[in-house]
């Protein structure tokens, strides 16, 4: 895959400093898997009792690490992560699982931890076997020079097409007591529903059983990762996981067992936010993109129907190569509802782009000021919302523009 | 929209002699609706008792010509069919309905016919109020110079963003008797299933009454413009009308009432082929485009399964973007059989490019010939077939690449 050398414009100004995560340390190599001259490999070690909690791609051909992540999850713990890039070790058949499992031995050997404990993710060239020998010997000295400040770093090793390394954090209270929720992500391309290709990882410090973490986790995802696109293709190897340390609970933070436990109000809400931070990222990061977009639907007959008709917005090639082109084609926001096969009046319909209204009733808007609009355009926002004036349910999703760039990346190669 | 100079490289190399339909008359005019310098209306007029059928598109928010249509198809009759080019009169609310009401009573009085029986569509621009008043007097010429042998005009004369008028043509007998079956179609993006941006309209002279056209008409388009997508997107216009005069009854031909009857064999196959050519016409003129592909899915657990398996590969811009950039990238190929969300094993995939096999049982075919798979994906055509291996159902869908073309078609305007 083509590595484009500039920063996408949509990337963020600033990186946040990221504090440690108790219990976590993190370090990266170079172990060659297929780039050169890059890190490529990132080790995440946890404390003992580290609790674990994923979602993963709904894809029907998942990566052999994600067969192997679902597989572990069962036990809840986590003691080590290993993700390499470059290679994402899908469609490799029986192979695939032999190498997922020699790496997560050669991983438990170097760091101590049980093999079911340790979690794996691969991301790159789909069908290529990945030869896991490659990690023989590296993983010694990923232990010997984890560090708890080593995130950033780590948030660049596991970078594809990415052009910048997606970082969020937040400090809450549990009981009283700071804790801190880390996350980094990696995904540019193959961005849809149900996961995009996307790598997250979340830590905190924070006592939480992985049963409780695995609710929130899985309530979250719904309007964050998985109210984003880019290309509305969906990866093999969609991975997001929470692992708790528990570290916070010698500085008095107390053992929080289930996921409606009151004193996770301030922890879920900062947890909602960092993901949706990260996603955003990833949509920023959207191969070619130019501009940010959100789409809002409203007035639709079920939420379920609001995100059906938003996501076939946020993924019609005609509404986002208007908005590449910078005109408020809002036929074509029509011709998307019309095709998602939702409930929609026809004569009810109402589109805004900002806070501009221009159409409504089945009608352009009469009174719409063209020149407002076309200025609106020509930002990096595009906020795109329709009513539906079917019902009460609302939906709001993310996306970004489609450009020649992006058939650039994605067609200007050969492999 | 902009239109392209260029005529598409896949256009056919030539156009068929269309013989003339008993019964049909064409003329083309220049209303001046959108485009200067160019037809932009067609009529086609009809004997008394000729019989309709049509299917339209399944959006819900379809323009007001395709809501005039659906109601006026419950009599089963036409006498004459209007089409502009410029204006989709589609979004426009109550005045829509009313243009467009407004447009059969003028062609109502220029051609004698009942308004009832006076069939419409529009297509160009979305929102955009239709100004029927600009076909006053503009019908009068018409019906003065309708001509038998006007259709390749007619197929112009409907043209948007197409490179190339689409025509096809077939003469089969029933019942001894000669009859004959042309067509046009109009359609370049927008394309995708459940009726494309897409226009088209067939004639025959044959004696076949309009509840066995009908039931042709619905299952002939399952294979034809129902299996082809240029960019997922759906129309608010798409409108496809058979229309039979009857005219060969007086050369002895059967009268034909239902569509079950055995004198219709060869009619019904050469139907299904007409249809099939106008469809890959308008594939062959997809915005942008530089390659016809051929999407094959087999061993699928039903024929729904494969159908979505199938548009899942020809939707997906990574697989479009990689059949532009001549490569055979098959785990882009997995990728979006795995987000179809259909019954799928990983571990039975397998997947040809043209006749060479690159993946099998889960795995790269290690035997195959990547430089004459390289060669392959040089041509005009690609033939990409991928056997699911958990069934026996099959489908076949057809598209065409994916290119910057088709950006700067759709994005680089403005409007």
């Amino acid at each position: 895959m083509a590595q484009t050398v500039a920063v996408s414009p949509l990337a963020p100004k600033s990186y946040p400093d990221l504090p440690a995560v108790e219990g976590v340390r993190f370090a990266t190599a170079a172990a060659g898997i297929r780039y050169k001259g890059r890190t490529d490999v990132m080790l995440a070690l946890m404390d003992k009792g580290t609790q674990a909690a994923g979602v993963f791609t709904r894809s029907k051909c998942p990566s052999a690490p994600v067969d192997w992540c679902r597989a572990r999850l069962k036990g809840g713990k986590a003691r080590a992560l290993v993700v390499n890039s470059g290679n994402a070790n899908a469609f490799t058949g029986k192979t695939g699982l032999q190498q997922a499992k020699f790496t997560a031995e050669i991983a438990a050997r170097a760091t101590g931890a049980p093999t079911g404990e340790i979690f794996l993710a691969s991301t790159g060239v789909i069908g290529e076997p990945l030869d896991a020998s490659k990690f023989e010997g590296v993983f010694e000295s990923l232990v010997a020079n984890a560090s708890p400040d080593g995130m950033l770093e780590a948030a660049r090793a596991i970078m594809t097409t990415d052009t910048f390394p997606k970082v969020a954090t937040a400090s809450v209270k549990i009981g009283g007591v700071d804790v801190t929720i880390n996350g980094i992500a990696k995904g540019a391309g193959m961005i849809a529903p149900d996961m995009a290709t996307m790598l997250s990882y979340v830590f905190t410090d924070a006592p939480i059983a992985a049963s409780a973490l695995q609710a929130m986790l899985s309530k979250s995802v719904q309007g964050s990762f998985n109210s984003i696109t880019v290309d509305s293709d969906t990866s093999t190897s969609d991975t997001l996981m929470l692992f708790a340390t528990g570290a916070a609970a010698r500085r008095g933070a107390p053992k929080i067992t289930t996921a409606t436990d009151k004193r996770l109000g301030e922890f879920r809400k900062a947890l909602d936010a960092l993901l949706l931070d990260l996603a955003h990222q990833v949509v920023r990061d959207g191969e070619g993109c130019r501009k940010f977009v959100e789409v809002t639907v409203e007035g639709a007959a079920s939420p379920a129907a609001a995100k059906k008709v938003a996501f076939a917005i946020a993924n019609s090639p005609l509404v986002k190569t208007a908005i590449a082109g910078e005109d408020a084609n809002w036929g074509r926001v029509v011709m998307a509802v019309g095709k998602a096969g939702e409930k929609a009046d026809r004569d009810k319909l109402a589109i805004w782009f900002g806070t501009t209204r221009v159409a409504h009733k089945g009608l352009r808007d009469p009174s719409y000021d063209e020149k407002k609009v076309s200025e609106y355009m020509r930002g990096e926002r595009i906020d795109l919302r329709v009513d539906i004036g079917v019902g009460k349910s609302t939906a709001k999703v993310w996306t970004c523009d489609l450009t020649k760039e992006y058939i650039a990346i994605n067609g200007d190669y050969r492999s």
